[in-house]
């Protein structure tokens, strides 16, 4: 079954962006570059909430791009009608569309995004995996990388590594209890997946 | 000058404890008592603000005790005519008070608790470090070990490492903007105290 993956950059207090939206505390180091080439390598959809959508489609309007080569993109939305810029739109579930679309063939799949999104799907129970790239910084407010998912949800961590620049990596794998509820079917293969550069602990 | 760290075992997603209080979800293993047995050496002061003293007051009624044996402790409350057991009771300024305090001879300072009282400590400038034990679960909702200060700190990190449990053990020093905001005088030796065996870096 195709992994589900929840991940950003963050500040120490949990803030993938400050509340003004500026960038200019993340720090874009070879070590972040190395793993994000990795990781692009290892998916072939992004999902995606409206907001961070626009906020995509804004880049994209300065230069950025909304769409990338060989990424399936689909859009959660109850309110739009259309998305554009080759993205999908999806308006039904999100937590019964994404059970389903990890059911189908393909590589990996990353949830993109403010939490809102993700909170619902780890409502679901359909997140794999957590990466986070902690910054060492507080923003003290902005947007949240977590939301309450209305439950506790228990994380085995795979891998924790300080990079250039005093960021700490890490990533964790979602407990069964969190990654089944709802869901009759086993998939203990899960864990015997994923990008294997990943599976070894440091520190 | 003496170091005033604010430092506690907290959920990925920034809790110190969930709304219900338990704490069941806490790893407490040989590399967290060596840890805490080397940081209780490396403190004489403990800082609280109301609503953590009544909790350590109430864990005392069950066993545990409201003082520790060559700790003075300061509960900061504007609403309590007296503390009892020990302790002592300011109700002045925060920040003024912890200002002064770590301009007197003694060891380390030891920030307790819930973040109110860290949100101010930060506000004004006065913490040192940061420490963080963070467990591998999602909590959802509880008490946030960050409040808002009002603005960015930055942090440099001390160290990192994975210990017990999938536990991530990691200490900051905050940076000197945040250190020395309102602050006249230079405190350069800051950086050269602090506990020489949480210095190193690995990962």
């Amino acid at each position: 079954m195709r992994i589900v993956t929840y991940g950003a950059a963050c500040s120490l207090d949990g803030f993938i962006a400050p509340s003004d939206g500026s960038m200019d505390w993340l720090h874009f180091s070879r070590d972040v570059q190395e793993f994000m080439s990795t990781y692009w390598a290892s998916i072939d959809t992004m999902l995606m909430g409206r907001k961070t959508w626009e906020v995509v489609v804004g880049m994209g309007s300065r230069g950025g791009g909304g769409g990338m080569k060989g990424i399936t993109t689909y859009i959660f939305s109850r309110t739009l009608d259309r998305v554009g810029h080759g993205a999908h739109l999806v308006s039904e579930d999100a937590g019964e569309f994404v059970r389903q679309l990890k059911e189908q063939p393909g590589k990996g799949i990353c949830v993109m995004g403010g939490g809102e999104l993700a909170q619902s799907l780890f409502a679901a129970g359909v997140i794999d995996e957590v990466g986070l790239n902690v910054h060492p910084i507080l923003l003290g407010s902005g947007v949240p990388f977590f939301r309450d998912a209305g439950r506790r949800i228990s994380l085995e961590l795979a891998e924790s590594k300080v990079i250039d620049g005093g960021c700490v990596l890490s990533t964790y794998r979602v407990g069964k209890q969190g990654a089944k509820r709802g869901r009759a079917t086993g998939d203990g293969r899960r864990r015997a997946r994923g990008t294997g550069n990943r599976a070894s602990r440091s520190g």
